[in-house]
């Protein structure tokens, strides 16, 4: 198994956007005097994300990520019955929230290690503009910033992954997706690209019931980056 | 003077192409006991980019660079009479010279140092699969790869900058475009970027006669990289 670069999806793979979301939503109604359960929030605000982005893929014209994640926010406040509270500049700097996730504690160091030996990046329904600032952020040491930004397309879309082994100018078998996500792996897989599955348990919270596990057999299904990596490293050797 | 983003150019600014291009040359055709002037093939190499280029301003669909230079690679070999000692495989490897640049010395520490407190990214007329690899030879520490392989459009194109600019989504005036080729930084004015000169006076070799020094009233002329960024220090608490 030759494996040249490793794409990553993003949102809950390699960060925590529920807290890191709902800090973000804490500080600005917070400062407000607002009394609203940030948690919550966060959870409702990313709950309009797979139906904004099914109306991409059903036909209306590409719209980037930040520009959805705004629409969304917009829905969002008024569900909390708070969006009097919030100007358009107020608006526009709580969409940064998506910017300032923290990474999973194993992201870095096992990136630092993948990136030793292979090519790393983002292949993320995020803009490159979100991707990277989320990587200045949070110290992701991609080599590059592929994903729906450059495809034009959201994932399961499979021009996303397809997109995005062309820019490296590699074979779809040469290029793993790693993801806590079975079904953007099956997408994955489904064009021709290697997988890796590292469950995320607390993604939505201690009660989460979905993704718990590997639901089908993955190239590699690993605890966590490190290990992803000493699993990449003992194949290497087949 | 607010500048967010840096985009650099690479070939000649941020690397020395002709000393890196003419070292692999040197080693793949010693390994077969021809004896070239390995510095006229890397000039004549380069010298065919620029009008390579010009088919794709003037009509041909996009190709990428990695294309364009195989291309050029075909044409050098049968102008200095060793096409025949070359087959497919081993063009294919020699190719991979463009990959394997070193950074002019400055160039390291200087990207680190503006990295801090901006993000700074490639806009090349290469291939997003060049300048990353490119980027892990030389340890170039970008946040993310933008230039030809985003915008699909080469230098001096204005879709080229603009696309730079629109992927980080910020408005051309809050990037900054570094260049050591005066006509890169006359077209990113057009665009509304901010400019930066450093002069690179050995890209050519030492009897270069052109970009020996800023042509026009660039926002910034700088000696190197650092230089470059003690300027911004010092502009952004005007």
């Amino acid at each position: 198994m030759q494996v040249e670069a490793l794409i990553f999806d993003v949102f809950g793979t390699c960060v925590d956007w529920r807290t890191g979301v709902a800090r973000e939503v804490a500080a600005a109604t917070g400062a407000k005097g607002l009394e609203i359960d940030s948690v919550a929030f966060a959870d409702a605000w990313r709950g309009l994300y797979e139906p904004a982005m099914q109306e991409i893929r059903s036909g209306r014209p590409y719209t980037d990520l930040d520009a959805l994640h705004r629409e969304n926010l917009d829905t969002t406040l008024g569900r909390f019955g708070i969006a009097t509270h919030f100007n358009d500049e107020e608006r526009a700097a709580l969409n940064h929230a998506w910017e300032k996730l923290p990474p999973w504690p194993d992201v870095v160091p096992g990136l630092i290690r993948l990136k030793a030996s292979r090519i790393i990046a983002p292949c993320s329904n995020g803009s490159i503009a979100l991707m990277t600032r989320l990587a200045r952020y949070g110290a992701l040491p991609w080599d590059c910033i592929l994903g729906a930004g450059i495809a034009r397309a959201y994932k399961p879309d499979p021009r996303t992954y397809l997109a995005a082994c062309d820019a490296l100018r590699l074979e779809p078998a040469h290029v793993m997706m790693v993801a806590a996500h079975n079904d953007d792996l099956v997408a994955a897989r489904d064009c021709g690209l290697k997988t890796a599955f590292v469950a995320r348990p607390l993604e939505h919270g201690t009660g989460q019931v979905t993704d718990l596990k590997a639901t089908s057999h993955w190239d590699i299904v690993a605890a966590d980056f490190p290990a992803l990596s000493a699993h990449l490293d003992l194949r290497s050797h087949d």
